[in-house]
């Protein structure tokens, strides 16, 4: 697909999302988030070759929420590899995102490393042995550098507005404390994971700092993951990536991708681009119900799913 | 990759699972599919181009169990369209195969029509207005069509072994009975299921009936189910093919994929091939050992998982 | 209390109770059931001492439901002993009557001989090793000795109506068959099941079938069942009796009981008397409204609540 | 029963406890109370009549756990009545003691006032509108009114291990935030929590503070409690007072009781007696072993099962 058909499609697709009047309801539970304007739409493409195409409101800063689970995931795999695993499982959860129900039945073990429980241990093995600053400074820094963009950071206001309705996350925190699958102390452990679910990131930063997801795990000549990792992880994110909704997505779009409360949908095609798509109301089960639909069309016009059948 | 390389490769993979010890169990539940050999293993890949290349016991015949359920998926929404999810969810179950717990959660509707509760389901739709011979014999004449071999038939022991140990299809069966998720009796439904899971194929045969699952739905020039249907049907094995161990199975292998408790997977690699395996030792989630292992090996040495970035 | 006092107590709560204006629903999930009129009520109580007290429609035969199995559970403790407890537990379930759920996390195991799964293990551990009809003759002669009528019996109606209505109970007994805690065939055990729960009982023949469990297990100079066992059953009652309305029921009246979907509901004040009230109309957790109610006026104005500090 | 029958009966019984060799294990989970003696064991009962007769360690002080309970349950039914039941239920919970499972399938409303998750709420109504210390003085208040004892105190070493430990029911008390049920600051609501169930108490002081729940509701010619309200507690402690093991020990004793994992148990025969037994060796479900057995004694011996045909 040329540069010119990329933009009319997403040119097009903005412009059908502007349209819609059926839009979801921002977050609640984050009064923060809930300050959102539903009438924001933005999508960006960036195509492994390199450069961004967008259209609508690529531009506009929203929150990362849960869609920086991947880029944790990322760090603490790098940090301590596959030990990642014996504290955190594989398998979709088949349970809403704050489900504590599991947790009980599987001692403390999350099933997947992007429900809240399995991000707050990621953020637990970052956090090892470092301060909360520090650890935080660490993903600031890798989501800087793999988007290009040192302007990526922190809204104040939104850590603090989760920081003050978090009871859920202290429950599940507190009760993988008592199972043993905590090493920190739970309010260090949330600071750190409820400030990098508080970065701001526009469409555009976004789809560029996925886009060495998209290409086998390599930003440029550097080699940020190796691909056979850079696979897993789209693996991971086709299958856990939308909650307890990660099959319809799976089954409508085909595409790997992490979703957010904040409305933003991070999309892997491997070997071709990375897709940012935002829109902050959501859908009943959290994710963002015009983001989802405009991965649908996306996919549906280029044949982007990992299950069609490329010429190859 | 050249025919040559892929004999090669396959008799590779046939040589190494020969020589593994650890083998795993075959399924005990069911007598006749405990008396099986662990001993065998098959495998068999069917490009979309044409042909077969085989390795190992690929035309010995084994129970396809679970991996019918693909072909009775097809059916059925040949039949019903998009009726059948009204019947059944599309989401991965987070549960054992024949767990109930989540039928009484969800009201009698099973989380994906690969589970044990979601397939009976599938076959109530299918014999919906015909006796229990009629829809048999339309299950098996879809295989035979699409495989292109008329000796595909149902192993009569392995089928009344299945009756005489059915207690807990009985029990989720009923349960949807009395939700109102089920219209024809239990008994005949459970026929019809019981006989669609007891048909004898060889990897061969197994392979050749996938294919155009793989080539865009199409047997030639024939197409079988509509190109969008072979890629969601390809996603839905990705997410649930393997009942509660799917994440892994993604994570490892990438290939949409359905396991059965006899020890055979099919795999579908979108525009390339179907691939199936075989071998009857279980392992601890119900997936033969060997077998998975198998296609372990195939992706990492041909690039076939789905979220390879193939050159394209 | 004298004859007298009762009498007058007993016609006040029957006034009471025709009254009423928010009656209840019959049980709907067994269409013979669905019929009853919920304008009836009645009540009896049958002293130690002998007699039988009585006011409102307590001649009138209802379907005596679950509160079957206290007998039920009688005469297996009789045949077998403490083994009845290897199969079945003596915990409140906190679930639903019919709930499978429990069973799924306990390995087939019930909680408790009354609710529904209970009830079942209990019917196949008297039919073990006798015909269907043997058993159900032994339990309708058994109810008539104890009530001194030989005048009760099946409703065979009641019997049909359970049968083809019963999708619940074949899962919750395939579940358990499955488990390997049904011994007798599935069918067989459901026809003792289903017919046992369809016997007809009037108030008055209730209330005297249960005054030996109030005498410390004595009906005149015949000891039914030991004086420890008769305890030991009143316990059960007050703690399982309700399904999960258990507790309440202890807490507003505290007299051990049994209720049944017929809307009857058989209540043990120890050393003192049994009591019978009827129906048909339930509340939400499918126990009789103004039967309960009936108890707790009874209870308040009697001092009968085993919690009560009786002059003794 | 004559003082001096009841005092040769609890010197049996002590003496039969000490004989014992398997005695249980102290709860492990709060290292104080890990280090407690099994070989320990002690028994008091409180006629309605007056004195406390006595034997064995009865006067050595031990952790009164979730006995305190039974008390501060009192405290809050004094200070907001019946509203209390808007905020927890009155059955029993069919889970371990600090489950968390049946809190997100009823949104946070605790199954009972007994379990974990049900007495931090009852500790909430509590400290509403005042601060930890006056709260926690009122409640040690009337344990030293009732008990007519003033040493009565906290042992501030258990307080504090069991907040160093508390990561469980930090997630209980957070997760009935999350859903509105928990009013206080989880950390002011967990101290007095922790507070009270550190206290330390005598088996000679325990059963001199129950009786008044055994004596319809009066302590002298005080009434502690409406006679009505002391009823429905006795029926509440059977029904819900060891946890999933409640129904065990009614069938087998059946006398009202609650237990801590301090290994005390306090029971509450009603117009007859308290009785605080206590040996700090738990069984599986977190009940003492010998306090547990010393009740089946008394009970079998006395007459004492509320289930029992008293002569009356």
């Amino acid at each position: 697909m040329t540069d010119d058909a990329l933009q009319r499609l997403l040119d097009e697709i903005a412009a059908r999302m502007a349209d819609e009047t059926e839009r979801g309801t921002p977050a609640q539970y984050i009064p923060e988030l809930a300050k959102a304007d539903v009438g924001r739409f933005g999508i960006a493409v960036a195509p492994v070759s390199g450069g961004v195409t967008a259209a609508g409101d690529a531009d506009l800063p929203f929150s990362i929420q849960s869609v920086s689970k991947v880029f944790t995931l990322i760090l603490a795999l790098e940090r301590v590899g596959g030990g990642v695993w014996q504290r955190v499982g594989r398998e979709p959860s088949g349970n809403a995102f704050n489900s504590i129900v599991q947790l009980e039945h599987e001692r403390g073990i999350p099933r997947n490393p992007f429900i809240n429980a399995g991000a707050i241990v990621i953020a637990d093995l970052l956090a090892e042995g470092r301060g909360v600053e520090e650890t935080v400074d660490e993903i600031l820094a890798f989501l800087r550098h793999v988007s290009g963009d040192a302007a990526i950071d922190i809204d104040p206001a939104v850590a603090a507005s989760e920081r003050r309705t978090g009871h859920r996350n202290v429950s599940l925190a507190s009760f993988m404390a008592a199972e043993g699958n905590l090493k920190g102390r739970v309010k260090d452990v949330l600071a750190v994971y409820y400030r990098h679910c508080a970065i701001a990131v526009s469409c555009r930063q976004l789809a560029a700092a996925g886009r060495f997801l998209a290409a086998a795990g390599a930003a440029g000549c550097e080699q940020v993951v190796p691909a056979e990792r850079a696979r897993r992880l789209a693996a991971l994110m086709l299958t856990c990536g939308h909650y307890d909704a990660s099959g319809e997505f799976a089954y409508r779009v085909g595409i790997p991708a992490k979703s957010g409360v904040g409305g933003g949908i991070l999309g892997v095609v491997p070997g071709i681009a990375a897709v940012a798509a935002w829109c902050p109301g959501l859908d009943a089960r959290g994710s963002s119900l015009l983001a989802s639909r405009a991965f649908e069309i996306l996919a549906a016009r280029t044949g982007w799913s990992v299950f069609a059948t490329r010429a190859g």
